[in-house]
């Protein structure tokens, strides 16, 4: 078999695979850069750090002939051309900043699964009619600077270029000038149209490792809603205080963190209620707490469900603080609208993994990635592997080689499936 | 009438009432020394500013003919000699440390209603059977030194002198060093018997403000357990992970939250539970909480009853450990006897009270006093009065001056009796 004089793609190619020890080599090559002595890595966006894990991108991509642009938030987007450039590329991508105690894989899988598809069709010499690309994001995790997934929201157009070059890290230093300083910092220009997008992760969850299954068809991302919300009772002495004449705020909170689990779990199987971020004022063992402040983030696949979750919570807030005589504020901080992605493109994922003999299921992406935001503006998908005990933002976040493996192959068949559905189309 | 003439006591004292104005005179007095900005007062233990206390209530009781004691742990005791000054000393008191933002009543009242009772008598020329005495105990407060009730706790034998001599503050300074320095470090010697303690104080509570009620005659005090309880759930992501996957921590904590308050209620009326203090790990938006460490406080009149609560609290959470798979540590961390007062000394609190013609009603101090150690050597009893909201350790704390010259009439009568009874007693 010489797929080499294959210059059509799907036919031929259907018997490739990725070279998953190199992918894995290439896992830890990267991992090295930013090392920490637990075995995680601490790169956070925008540092020399960063520059260096770029660099080394950047170097690679070039090896194997990709054109590599950067963009005006630093985004990098190496381009292997196809044999009807005019197309736009399929796409696939993720980031390589990590938490302050990140992990080798989230992010840094989606875009190293990326450049070893395109190391494959390169060694294959498989040409695809669409060109492909791999884009890595800048700053996902949001830790040194915010928004969190900050260069695809500015591709997508969730925030606009100036904002974001302003924002600035806790010693005062800005985007603009972070960006500069590492020579990332590319020509302003409009976002280029990309005909399709995948992003391969880790699962950051536990739902592929309880169910032993290898692929997560992901079928789209979770709407999110966050709040604040504050108990106003009153502080007083737990002794001499008898328990009739109390104002416990700590004791309404309590049902309300029972509460917003139940909301969730009245809208299974995806919809989530979390209070992450407890407040005890004045958090003395002997004082009954007269303020208790805590977070709350719902989550659902769909606007009606996440709207109803929002109107049952605002209803269990006022009828705690009517029967408790204490006023409860809410306060919606942050909402993430659900993202469905594209249906094409996840049958295309199910249908790679099938092909590819892989155990596979329908999930759900609890968390944002910047897939989320490209299904704003290009048809999306995410493919899914476990992680193990479902562990991320986390020096211990680990994953198996097989599996990472089979991932990079179901993205290798989605994408060659979409560039080569995208030069069957009249354009 | 001329009281002058009477030597005996009871008989011709029954029309005897303190000035109220000269009490509240002398509480402002006293406050000023450490006055805080907010109109609460900041005197902590053994400070310079204790030390100007001390003097000046040491200067008053001299004023009016009493003789000045110092012990070795630094308590004050002023005595007014009995016609038969061999038996023991009615005694009364409290403390003049405050909390950092302390208030002018909280101990103050104590020591001033005992003056107060004392100058009234000698303005009389009522002389009693029994010698009376004002009592100032060191640092009750335990905002510098711990333990706290230190002075009364060492007079009735709960700790050991050379133990709390040893305790240091938070630069290091010992207690020992402290006393030195302000020149209240006396003769080490034996406890000297006390005939019967009296303790006046405000109610630190909201029940007698409740009640529309000047007295409270205070039964007891009650016992306490203090506990730490951890939580060990798993951290994880709030987003991928689905609620039946989800180990949170802070969902049982909440569960315990509730129990607490139940297990106070089912000992009603005296019972108390209380959550005063969370600490949540990691405490973040969107992470589902891995360890949740919280404090309980149950008190109640009896052992018995605090057996009990003790039992079910620890059912509870192997419960609740046990439903949710998780490990649930409880350590207990004090323990405080519950403290029966004194039957015939209540009874001469209530007898004072209705004498008087004040509203009275029987309560239980559910916080620590220097008389619940007290009682440990001596019958002793507490009388009780309003303060405004129940707010004490706060430097809005606040009384009305026809309650305390209220309580310190209580206070009179009751010393009186008791050293009339005295006197008749055959020893």
């Amino acid at each position: 078999m010489d797929m080499r004089e294959s210059t059509s793609g799907a036919p031929a190619s259907a018997a490739l695979r990725v070279n998953g020890a190199r992918l894995w080599d290439s896992l830890m090559q990267l991992a090295r850069i930013g090392a920490t002595e637990k075995g995680g890595v601490c790169r956070l966006a925008l540092t020399e750090l960063d520059r260096q894990a770029r660099d080394l991108f950047v170097a690679w991509a070039k090896e194997i002939g990709c054109a590599v642009r950067i963009d005006a938030i630093g985004n990098i987007f190496a381009r292997r051309a196809g044999t009807r450039d005019d197309l736009p590329p399929v796409t696939t991508g993720s980031h390589i900043d990590t938490q302050p105690t990140g992990g080798k894989f989230d992010g840094n899988y989606g875009v190293l699964a990326g450049l070893e598809v395109l190391r494959t069709l390169a060694e294959a010499g498989v040409m695809t009619p669409a060109p492909l690309e791999v884009a890595v994001w800048t700053n996902e995790e949001g830790s040194r600077f915010v928004p969190v997934m900050m260069g695809s929201g500015v591709f997508a157009g969730a925030f606009t270029l100036d904002h974001v070059l302003a924002q600035r890290d806790r010693e005062g230093v800005s985007v603009r000038d972070a960006l500069e300083a590492i020579g990332y910092a590319g020509p302003s220009a409009a976002p280029h149209p990309v005909g399709a997008y995948f992003e391969a992760h880790i699962e950051q969850g536990p739902v592929l490792e309880a169910h032993d299954t290898t692929i997560g068809v992901v079928q789209g991302a979770l709407g999110q809603r966050w709040y604040d919300v504050s108990v106003h009772g009153m502080e007083a002495h737990a002794g001499p205080t008898p328990m009739e004449l109390r104002r416990d705020a700590l004791l309404v909170a309590a049902e309300l963190i029972m509460t917003v689990n139940r909301i969730a779990r009245d809208h299974a199987p995806h919809g989530r209620g979390t209070v992450g971020w407890v407040d005890v004022h004045p958090n003395s063992r002997n004082v009954i707490p007269g303020r208790v402040t805590l977070t709350v983030d719902l989550r659902a696949p769909d606007d009606t469900a996440l709207t109803a979750m929002d109107s049952t919570l605002r209803a269990a807030c006022a009828a705690a603080g009517a029967k408790a005589g204490m006023r409860i504020d809410v306060e919606q901080v942050v909402y993430f609208a659900p993202q469905p992605f594209d249906p094409a493109l996840v049958e295309a994922v199910r249908a790679g993994a099938a092909a590819l003999g892989l155990s596979a299921m329908d999930v759900i992406s609890g968390a944002g990635h910047d897939a989320v935001y490209l299904a704003r503006v290009a048809p999306a998908a995410m493919i899914f592997v476990p992680c193990k005990d479902g562990i991320s933002h986390n020096e211990i976040e680990d994953a198996r080689p097989e599996h990472l493996e089979a991932g990079c192959n179901v993205l290798l068949h989605a994408m060659l499936n979409a560039a080569q559905a995208m030069g069957s189309t009249t354009r």
